[in-house]
């Protein structure tokens, strides 16, 4: 675990499992930086940066880590979404925008509690924050498990990316401290993001095959709602595992057929 | 009120009464300006400067601050911690050094709750914080009501400067979002911190008249004792009135006497 990894390099004491934080295409170095110390301050140290703008490693993240350089050094860099969340299990996505998307959201509090529930199950889980101009696309939500929003003042509602990381890395920190919580879901433990990734690519590939989506102007839209649907499901391996049978059985009956 | 004025000047949306934030001896403008970014973001627009080192006004604050830059244009400079506070009722310090005060410890939540219920009875309430290399110092806590310590890593302990203001912020605007609740003090309206001062320095000269603080060298501790001894009691302006003409009437009784 980078974890581990970080505190006997650094001696910054033993960390307890925490959330991954994902960063997709940050902008400034300075605000990776500034990331990076709040979430050592609450205890997290596993960061994953998507394309960052100026490419890595960027030494104005460095500086302003300060002393959290190690969750810089410890970094890790991704060239898409899927890749950098390829082996999580539940990931929440900050945003503003959570009326697009039919996936739960949360709020801060309640997103420390989950993530507390599933790492203390041993989920691994993902923070998931987009760039500093626009925020995260909605192609980057609909592969989270939930949103979350932090609730601000609607006149100015325009939140530095590490004063949100900070708020959720708080958030987690008090959940963490507190009791955990018996979930209803404990015997559902969710696949790694890829096996659900090759769930979907398997299903559009044989609808595909079918001219499902049709009008094809309409096919990504189509695409995002199933994805969302059966996102929401939390589907465990052998579930997975079950659909892709499903998938094929329905194709090769289909093939029988033609 | 300045939140008033900035609402009425740069259309920020109707701000709701808020506690003010006092930054004392702040080192960067650039932690200034995220400071007072993160306030508008929850809503609060108040803020009150001690001797920032690089004196006042401060491009890099704007420039930080971004759409928070009214908050910038309104903010007052002061030059000492009593005359930042002088016409607050109820001020709330922040800090990790708690144990040396023989005041209130509150959490963050804690805190957001008790400036909601203290203003919503009307009483001016201040959030107090240190500069970035010592926070507050000893002599500044003991002019606060109560403290609140945002719990931390305790391995990585050292919180930026506007990460602690976000999160305060947070912690208001949650409590102010919620119901208010009925507090026990509800017919406790506090005296200012200036009154509060006058009935010290009263007490003070009174007692060095009579060589009470023995000796000379324990004067400062003995003085810090009194001072939250009494600040604890979160005297109503005519209790502050009566303990001056408790202290009138003593001194008057030994000038008789002698």
């Amino acid at each position: 675990l980078a974890e581990e990894r970080i505190s006997r390099r650094d001696g910054l004491g033993e960390l307890r499992p925490a959330p991954v934080v994902v960063l997709v295409e940050p902008q400034m170095g300075e605000n990776i930086g500034a990331s990076a110390r709040a979430m050592l301050n609450f205890g997290l140290s596993a960061l994953r940066l998507v394309n960052p703008r100026d490419g890595w490693p960027n030494p104005a993240a460095t500086a302003m880590a300060s002393g959290a350089a190690p969750v810089i050094d410890g970094a890790k860099v991704f060239a898409s979404v899927p890749d950098a969340i390829a082996d999580c299990q539940y990931v929440v996505a900050a945003t503003a925008r959570t009326r697009e998307m039919l996936l739960p959201v949360l709020t801060p509090s309640e997103a420390g509690a989950e993530l507390k529930a599933r790492i203390g199950r041993g989920e691994t889980c993902a923070l998931m924050f987009g760039g500093e101009r626009a925020g995260l696309l909605n192609e980057d939500l609909m592969r989270a498990d939930a949103l979350v929003s932090i609730p601000v003042n609607p006149s100015f509602a325009s939140l530095n990316l590490a004063q949100s990381v900070v708020i959720l890395a708080y958030e987690w920190a008090l959940a963490d401290g507190r009791e955990s919580y018996q979930s209803d879901l404990v015997d559902a433990f969710p696949a790694p993001k890829e096996d659900f990734e090759r769930l979907m690519e398997h299903l559009i590939g044989a609808l595909d095959d079918v001219n499902y989506f049709f009008p094809s102007g309409k096919r990504p839209v189509m695409v995002k709602n199933l994805r969302i649907a059966l996102s929401r499901a939390g589907l465990t391996e052998a579930e997975v595992r079950s659909l892709r049978g499903v998938i094929k059985a329905l194709t090769r009956e289909r093939d029988g057929e033609s």
